[in-house]
């Protein structure tokens, strides 16, 4: 076992999960919420797992880039769902990739694409293999003598970067970790967090039309691509380096959300901007979640575009540490490079004022040079909200309490990690994430609450927690995020979990949300994607893959239905 | 003839054009600008214009919906571009469309698409004919039987209003005041002013991706659009009314800019907000064009993003009659809805002042309520520059100093009617409007002036002026703006526009720009289009359009050419 390998069948590295007491104690909160013993369950080990033989060989020009070994077949088996993190803790691999390749160069790419379009073998571009949707799960039906995963990560690195434009182009491969490293090294950022930041990678970012952790403004990675790079096996999509243009539809919106099924995105221009070295950031309370949701969107129609603006409610506030849960808490935050922001703070807590908030904490860490009003009035260390400092890596840099933002940092990046423990101490989970109106939020909350309510009746002996938040807000509508947690039966789990995802998207969809508003598409939600997409649009991707994956072998069967 | 109907070939409405005095005055300036003398010609008058017959009927089912006058004949056969403005002067209109139909309803869209389908039928929608790119203009080569021009503008009105959410339900053919005027009793404001806003709907605006007015941010109508519906002969492509979605690549981004070569724009749900209330401006003086062009980047690149950030180099700055022509001006300024904008303005300075700004007039107007440094310093009538008031429609509303307001808004919306003017005297003009990213932007513009400066060798004696201004600017790049004026020979002014439109046209694109920021394609932009375009997307596009529109009807010769 390499040192610091990723862990085959969970989030990340093994050694970074609660394990021992941390996880007793966890089984036990489990027990104690739902009034069911919960046991803890180990993994299987990697050398208990039985694989399937590989089913293809490279041909020798491409040898030497192609791994077949059970670690790498297990790792690229799955991406990091419930379902996935559950299976592959079981041990359950039974369709592993044939291959896994290491492309190094485009060429590669090219090459690997040109060998299983004419072998007729499945190519399932792979980043960090974050996909909570099956993105990265090799079922491609019958059609296909084998399959091979392109883990893109040794194409990788910023390769360029245009100072005066604030443009880097960077390798589709590189991970987040990497590209802020070495942006900070040039004073820049390119200021995109996902909760997958650790293990997620710029190309990966791009097919999924990935949401980074900042409320507003510049946070989906759609308005933050000045220009990408696509290969298909039939050619490539290379869109023009410009700021913007009316030259038609937009090309790289075609690029973006393409999952994997156009082809492989190889590199892309990114937009990047000075590191923020101002923030101001509130706490909020209110009496009730309907008050707290009028207070967000008068701010989210305000046009202060706060960078944070995340509505918890009184159960999410709970477990998040940020409420005692009896109120709703709402988190907003503000920050800048350069100049200060505490105005923006006092102006956002005027509009929210008139909906009852109270303001249970307040810090405002404005740059040194230019503070105009910038003390810190609170420092407070335990509770989320400090929105840049987040994932700011190793070096840190800027203001912000070091303790708060690091608090919170390890809670949002080590979220998935407590996942994969909840699934080791038997508990069912699932996230729906969406976006709604803000005219029909209301019901749309009732009908997913319900929704899940009558399916742990069904599923889970009618036990189960719905938390809800607020991932981004915008003028004319939030991104709700609900998490839910029920106490699962050993070995049912997977029907179990079935009955809940299907019953909270059915709600979602028929309540005018999207199937998914930052976590894609993939296999998991084809089915609502079909029902959500404009059938003619869906014709036109349909015959862009043709055109582009004249062979289909591009991870087949996402966007594009198998025939 | 009736009373206010719009000229049949030129801006807007004859009697807002300069005549008599105003016309012989510009004649003068034109012959004093180039040393030849200049005179004024007359339009044809309507009745003087010979049109060939109208080649199709419509069915009866269809008869009521449809004109074939020579007026309706004349309006619809050109878009209001140099060329057609010239040639319409000169009652040159050989191939105008054999009928124009105004559908009411969408119905009546589905039934005209559909006789025009099967009876190989071009079929051109139009809006307000705005068009400087032949969008509009019946050139659709041998492979139809005639032409119908599908005028929306009786689909038009909102039709629904989602206060909550702040969006409206609006059909395609509302003009821009008319839209303005609906919002404005609620007290809002969809705050999209491109400059053919008077005459301009809000389907020609999605497809063709118009730019409104303000530099940065909410200025695209991509960034405005919630959902839209486009009715194409083969179906309707619909797409969800969420705030943003994850699922897939964006539908609706096929649909803006797609020009009506994949179908009709029918209704959109546009974003709406409240109309602001505050302002702040100032008028900032450079010693060279080059300080100025810094000082921008570092606004653009400041995050402060400025409703208004507008570079006029020293010849631009003296025709629009905000500078002497010695200096390079920047007008910057910032709006709000309820909130001062003061201290941006002041950060804004703060910003520029390192670029050696000169601040020639500063101006704060904040709302009376919370204004915190909110008093008039200076007010200018003259000169252009307060955003938000600009297009403001009969009323005002607002704060802003109704005189510069005024100027500025009929500056800004009479441009149009001064262009005609110079055609009437004689004059070859065209403009040229890119995006370039910021390191490549000093070579373009000289690439751009020595390409002009050589056709002027060519066609137009040696004589011609080149004037340039930043319309938008984004972090990576300006999008500037130039305008090309040189003295026509009597009769051959088409052939010596050509030479300037390749020449320039050519430069821009070779030099790493788009060949259009905010104008469209059409039939003119066509050639760089092909250029620009990655040649897979076209592919794509071209699947699209068999896919909507398999008769090929729509708009034939935009985006896909003809076979």
């Amino acid at each position: 076992v390499e040192a610091g390998r990723r862990s085959h069948w969970g989030w990340g590295h093994d050694a970074a999960r609660p394990s021992g007491d941390a996880l007793d104690g966890l089984a036990g909160l489990l027990s104690a919420r739902f009034g069911e013993p919960a046991t803890v369950r180990a993994p299987v080990p990697l050398e208990d797992v039985e694989l399937p033989p590989s089913r293809v060989a490279p041909p020798s020009s491409l040898a030497r880039l192609c791994r077949a070994d059970p670690y790498e077949r297990c790792l690229h088996h799955y991406g990091r769902s419930f379902r996935d993190v559950l299976r592959g803790s079981r041990g359950e691999f039974p369709h592993p990739p044939d291959l896994v390749a290491y492309p190094e160069t485009e060429e590669d790419v090219v090459a690997l694409l040109e060998w299983c379009s004419q072998a007729g073998i499945a190519a399932l571009p792979y980043g960090g293999g974050s996909s909570v949707v099956g993105g990265v799960e090799p079922l491609v039906g019958d059609g296909f003598r084998g399959v091979v995963t392109l883990d893109l990560s040794r194409l990788a690195g910023v390769v360029e970067l245009d100072r005066r434009s604030l443009a880097a182009r960077v390798r589709a491969g590189t991970f987040g970790p990497a590209l802020e490293d070495a942006l900070r090294r040039e004073g820049l950022t390119f200021r995109h967090f996902p909760q997958s930041f650790e293990f997620s990678t710029v190309g990966g970012w791009i097919a999924t039309r990935s949401g980074g952790h900042f409320a507003t403004r510049y946070t989906h990675v759609d308005d933050l691509l000045e220009a990408v790079r696509l290969v298909g096996p039939a050619g490539v999509l290379e869109t023009r380096r410009v700021p913007a243009s009316g030259a038609g539809p937009a090309p790289e919106r075609l690029v973006l959300g393409s999952e994997g099924a156009l082809g492989v995105v190889t590199e892309a221009w990114l937009r990047v901007r000075p590191r923020p070295d101002a923030r101001a950031r509130a706490t909020l309370r209110f009496g009730s979640v309907e008050r707290a949701v009028e207070a967000v969107r008068a701010l989210a129609q305000s046009g202060l575009e706060p960078a944070n603006c995340r509505l918890l409610d009184p159960a999410e506030a709970l477990v998040g540490g940020a409420g005692d849960g009896s109120t709703a808490v709402v988190l907003v935050g503000f920050e800048a490079a350069g100049r200060p922001v505490g105005a923006l703070l006092d102006a956002a807590l005027e509009v929210v004022a008139d909906h009852g908030a109270v303001v249970a904490e307040r810090e405002v860490l404005d740059p040194p040079a230019r503070a105009a009003s910038g003390t810190a009035l609170v420092t407070d260390s335990g509770s989320a909200g400090a929105p840049g400092a987040a994932p700011s890596g190793g070096g840190g840099g800027g203001a912000g309490p070091a303790g708060a933002a690091e608090a919170w940092r390890r809670s949002f990046l080590g979220a998935p990690y407590v996942r994969d423990a909840l699934v080791l101490c038997g508990a069912v989970c699932e996230t729906f994430e969406t976006a709604v109106t803000w005219d029909r939020f209301e019901a749309l909350d009732e009908a997913v609450r319900q929704a899940a309510a009558a399916a742990f009746a069904e599923a889970t002996g009618g036990r189960g927690s719905v938390t809800c938040r607020f991932t981004h807000v915008y003028p004319d509508g939030p991104a709700p995020y609900y998490t839910v947690v029920a106490p699962g039966r050993a070995g049912a789990e997977l029907e179990q979990w079935q009955v809940v995802k299907e019953a909270c998207s059915d709600a979602l969809l028929a309540a005018g949300g999207t199937i998914t508003h930052h976590h894609a598409v993939g296999r998991d939600h084809l089915r609502w994607y079909l029902a959500e997409r404009p059938p003619a649009f869906g014709a036109v991707l349909a015959a862009a893959k043709k055109l582009l994956d004249p062979a289909g072998v591009c991870n087949p069967g996402v966007l594009v239905p198998l025939a």
